[in-house]
């Protein structure tokens, strides 16, 4: 499946799944199959400081490692249950504007991610999204993400 | 001040400044001096999985720790910034259905932050909060907040 059909279908899938994404005004700006950039403006996201808030960025941090992970099981036609399971996230600088988040995925985690997937039904992998405005390094988040390969009887109930 | 009306003033403030709160769906709920209780539904903050997103569960934690500060400071009507420096996530069990973030001060840490922050202009504090739903305890998040004391220079910008 080529890659920019795919920005549209997971675009759809967040605001219809996460319908909190609609409120964060979360964009699915690229995906390439080894890098995506999710962007977000301060507007909806501004807290007392007329920054953007400390949740949003982390929501978005989080959102931006579990869509490429999501593009990635759909590319191949796994259907699998994808949740975080920890995150932690360091406030480098204040954002003033809108920001976007950029999760890249090395080719090695993702085929050992991959392996252990389809080998156990259940794979774990960590992965590190990075919060830009205006140029500038913002925030660094760590997710770590678990992947259950989803049974028949799963997919009935 | 008593209590009880900081519970009405933190919830407006929430709502005027950090507007995602509305879409969150966060009430403050209850606040006595030591530790502060928020919650927040599940509808608005529910993804693919039908349980509560990570990101809102990520937001609403580091709120009960940012507002339970930003109480204390105000009882002690000191005017100062206070952001959130680093934030690290336990998803523990799935959130199906509404939930609460509870964050407890503890006296020691309290005092030793304010008196720093009386002395130095600034100072940093580490709290963990807490979410609960259906009586289980579903994620842990412990967050460092910094606090600078508000300069006339900074009221006037």
């Amino acid at each position: 499946m080529p890659h920019t059909p795919l920005v549209a279908t997971a675009q759809n899938y967040l605001y219809e799944h996460i319908p909190i994404t609609r409120h964060l005004g979360v964009i699915v700006r690229a995906f390439d199959g080894r890098s995506i950039e999710l962007a977000a403006p301060l507007e909806p996201n501004i807290n007392h400081r007329a920054t953007v808030f400390g949740g949003s960025l982390a929501s978005v941090a989080i959102l931006a490692g579990w869509t490429i992970l999501h593009l990635k099981l759909l590319e191949k036609n796994v259907r699998a249950h994808l949740v975080i399971q920890k995150t932690s996230l360091e406030f480098l600088a204040p954002v003033t504007g809108d920001f976007t988040a950029t999760c890249k995925l090395a080719d090695e985690s993702w085929e050992s991610f991959f392996k252990m997937l389809v080998s156990k039904s259940k794979a774990r992998l960590k992965l590190t999204s990075h919060i830009y405005a205006d140029g500038k390094l913002a925030c660094t988040q760590e997710g770590t993400f678990v992947a259950v390969i989803r049974t028949e009887q799963q997919e009935i109930l």
